[in-house]
């Protein structure tokens, strides 16, 4: 089975968070015939699907998402965004590489695969991966946690590779989480501070000791934690004023060395060090994850050396993706396309790179089956 | 000469800058029959008034305003700010301490002296102190330097005095300058720091290096210089971004150890050693001057003992007045009533502390006039 068509009949679908477009049961239409049986899940505006073939285990699923950010600027576009245009070899349209390619790629594998392979095959794909993810994988992972299927292991088809296909394999994502802090002071005339207490200069310094040192150097398969300052903000127009109050934002991507609660309690004490009346407000947009490299990874590895051709490099970076809500239920590792026109004018992707994708997620798929104990 | 009825001839008048309602002709008026000759001066929309008996030295010279600050929230008042009306002893108004009083009791000393002290009196009366003071003190100096009317030493009436009337002499006062400092850096994702270049955490280090450590530990007449961050505006709504640039404004008051020059050129340096891209925007609203205390001081002190029975300290504290201007042209002090009450809701003053602070002034005039070598 040839991807392209299907990746074409995606792109079709304009398929912007939140909207489906008709995204989902072009997905119907393919699985179908393949022998899947599907249950649409419907969580506020988002469409989702589940699909499962078998009920033996081991359980392998693939995680995928249908929905797209908007094109943007037209101007920058030589393309439909929604036509799905094949020029000189490559088709065009957003999503061709996230992710509508992989999604694709992912069914054609099936399809080229014997129906008697051992254990089940399922796919969980969402409409809400570029969106707040609130109505996505988050649900769809529950939902499956109450009827039984949740699987022994994931590979999410984000696209991973770098240069070329096959190149990364992404095992695990720093965190993220925001903190906004606000420090209390006592307004007062800037000719007399010492009958006022400047909130500026104390978030001076508590911002000083968060950012002059490093929170780590990286771990084993992380880069170094960052945390950097996205706003600080007093906005007191008197020039001969001390106010009263002094705000800043933080975001932080962390690694495996921390996590959102031991963060927070860094910064609290580095709060109540300073002494001043504080608020601290922070909300985590997903924790560090790291799939430890074991069998299952060197599976997909193998798999991938074999049919791409090329040494995966195992890799953390980039920002999160909805892996970080699978690994809290089973082993999960991302690879996919190139993604050098995600999010792009002119996304993209050559239609034998797709396919060579498909042929590699094949030897994925035959090569995690027949192995039994990976959960 | 009683003070009293000069004083609320003056609060009569509305004179909030830069209105002058009548306050100027109400002095013509008072210093016609006591042998001043005068010149009103109109710069802009400000009345000014220069007004001289005799010509020999040496040449004493009493500044002063009539302008006021509004009277704010009228809830706050138990009497009509401009009724000038006298309660248990008590006047109240608008200027009744800043310093309609002090100009009423330097008129009502003259008066209660003999028309044949040496020397000669003028007085320069503005209606721009609360104001942006650029059309007032500051221009009549330059007509009177133009005209042969500098004078050997001036008394400024300024409400300095703390608990009792006559507790302090201001013989400086600190400068003060406002900074503003832009820092460019390069915008980019809070991901991926190492591709940009996050302002925030530079202005933090600047700010943090200036606010470290206390510029001094203040001078022999002086308290130390303070730096005060007022604003620290980012104003970056996206929380994964890292912005382009942030701000940051700053309020110096400083002694006799800096100038306006001297500190701009540490901010410089700091700027330079933390290495960005910078804009860096000063103005200074007054350098700091001191009066070396000698002569002219020791005889304002001497007659503060003498009239007023309290040993007066020596003092710089407190923002700006218009003597920062005279400073540059004769020695000048600043003597005058108990401030508590001014720009307050309430202002006002005992009658019988406006009496005393008349005799003060006589006594202060009394002494200064003999001496022919304080300049
Ligand atoms: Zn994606
Ligand atoms: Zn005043």
């Amino acid at each position: 089975m040839d991807p392209l068509p299907l990746l074409q009949n995606l792109i079709r679908c304009p398929s912007v968070t939140p909207a489906d477009a008709g995204a989902m049961a072009v997905l119907e239409a393919a699985l179908e015939p393949l022998g899947f049986t599907f249950t649409r899940l419907r969580f506020g505006e988002i469409e989702n699907l589940f699909a499962r073939r078998g009920s033996e285990g081991p359980h392998l699923c693939f995680a995928g998402h249908t929905d797209v950010v908007p094109p943007g600027d037209l101007g920058g576009w030589t393309a439909d965004p929604f036509g799905a245009d094949v020029r000189d070899g490559v088709v065009y349209g957003r999503g061709a590489t996230d992710m509508k390619g992989g999604v694709a790629a992912w069914i054609a594998a099936i399809a080229s695969l014997p129906r008697d392979l051992p254990g089940s095959l399922s796919l969980l794909i969402t409409g809400d991966e570029e969106g707040p993810a609130t109505d996505g994988t988050v649900k769809v992972l529950e939902w499956m946690q109450a009827n039984g299927q949740i699987p022994d292991m994931c590979v999410v088809g984000e696209p991973t590779s770098k240069a070329v296909l096959g190149d990364t394999i992404k095992i695990g994502r720093r965190g993220s989480m925001n903190v906004a802090i606000a420090i209390h002071g006592v307004q007062g005339h800037t000719a007399y501070p010492q009958r006022a207490d400047n909130p500026i200069h104390r978030l001076v310094r508590v911002l000083h000791t968060l950012t002059a040192t490093p929170l780590d150097q990286g771990s084993e398969w992380f880069e170094a934690t960052t945390l950097q300052v996205s706003s600080f903000d007093v906005g007191n127009p008197a020039t001969n004023v001390i106010p009263p109050v002094a705000r800043a934002r933080l975001n932080i991507r962390f690694n495996d060395l921390h996590s959102s609660v031991s963060l927070t309690r860094h910064i609290r004490d580095v709060l109540e060090e300073e002494g001043a009346r504080y608020e601290l407000d922070v909300s985590c947009s997903g924790e560090s994850f790291l799939t430890q490299p074991g069998a299952f990874v060197a599976a997909l590895q193998a798999a991938t050396r074999q049919a791409a051709g090329v040494e995966p490099k195992l890799d953390t970076g980039g920002g999160t993706s909805d892996a970080r809500f699978i690994a809290r239920y089973c082993p999960v590792a991302e690879l996919g396309a190139v993604g050098a026109t995600m999010h792009k004018s002119d996304e993209s992707t050559p239609v034998e790179e797709l396919r060579a994708l498909s042929r590699l997620y094949a030897a994925v798929i035959a090569a995690l089956l027949p192995a039994r104990a990976f959960a």
